[in-house]
């Protein structure tokens, strides 16, 4: 077994932690993914962030595609080591529909019965 | 199979969904927890967040025993629906160890070879 490179980070089964990805400044919350410890290593090492995707199963370079970058300021762990916090500069829309933030005009509310 | 509550919300496999809970105003992150259905309804229904608490196996209405409640101000779902954010007035602190936020003064970095 090699040494973890994150021994503050507690990765789940599969080998992965929730990162919540924050504007600099207006602290605006743009979106939830997941990295494994290779996908943090490359974004503490290239300080652009890098995802592990679990539905295409690859690593996943913000921005490459897109051009929508997320250039990394700090990273930070919670209490419990079981979530990440990555504070960013994001170029252009964090979701992949277009919008600011992935939560952006989704309030939720109880179904109504119908 | 009864009718979902939430449509839009996709629970994984445990039927829990993680909640980004961020202060209303400031915007800071001040913790991720997790919600099954019933917890997201009472948090909906009272306005004070429930979660389920994996490590102890039961609902978790905060600042129930600790005083530091989180009132809701407002709660949405990201594009793919396995994520939700909280918008809340957090009372004191809202980490268990007493800091504001779970993430205060937990800088993360690669671990240096010794």
């Amino acid at each position: 077994m090699t040494t973890p490179l994150f021994p503050q980070v507690v990765f789940n089964a599969d080998g992965l932690v929730p990162a919540i990805v924050q504007q600099a400044g207006t602290n605006e919350v743009l979106m939830l993914a997941w990295l494994d410890e290779e996908a943090l290593r490359r974004t503490l090492t290239d300080r652009r962030v890098t995802y592990w995707s679990r539905s295409r199963g690859e690593y996943w370079r913000k921005g490459d595609t897109s051009g929508h970058t997320q250039m990394l300021v700090s990273a930070s762990y919670d209490c419990d080591g079981d979530t990440i916090l990555l504070v960013v500069e994001q170029t252009g829309a964090a979701c992949h529909t277009g919008t600011r933030s992935c939560f952006d005009e989704r309030a939720l509310q109880i179904k109504e019965e119908s």
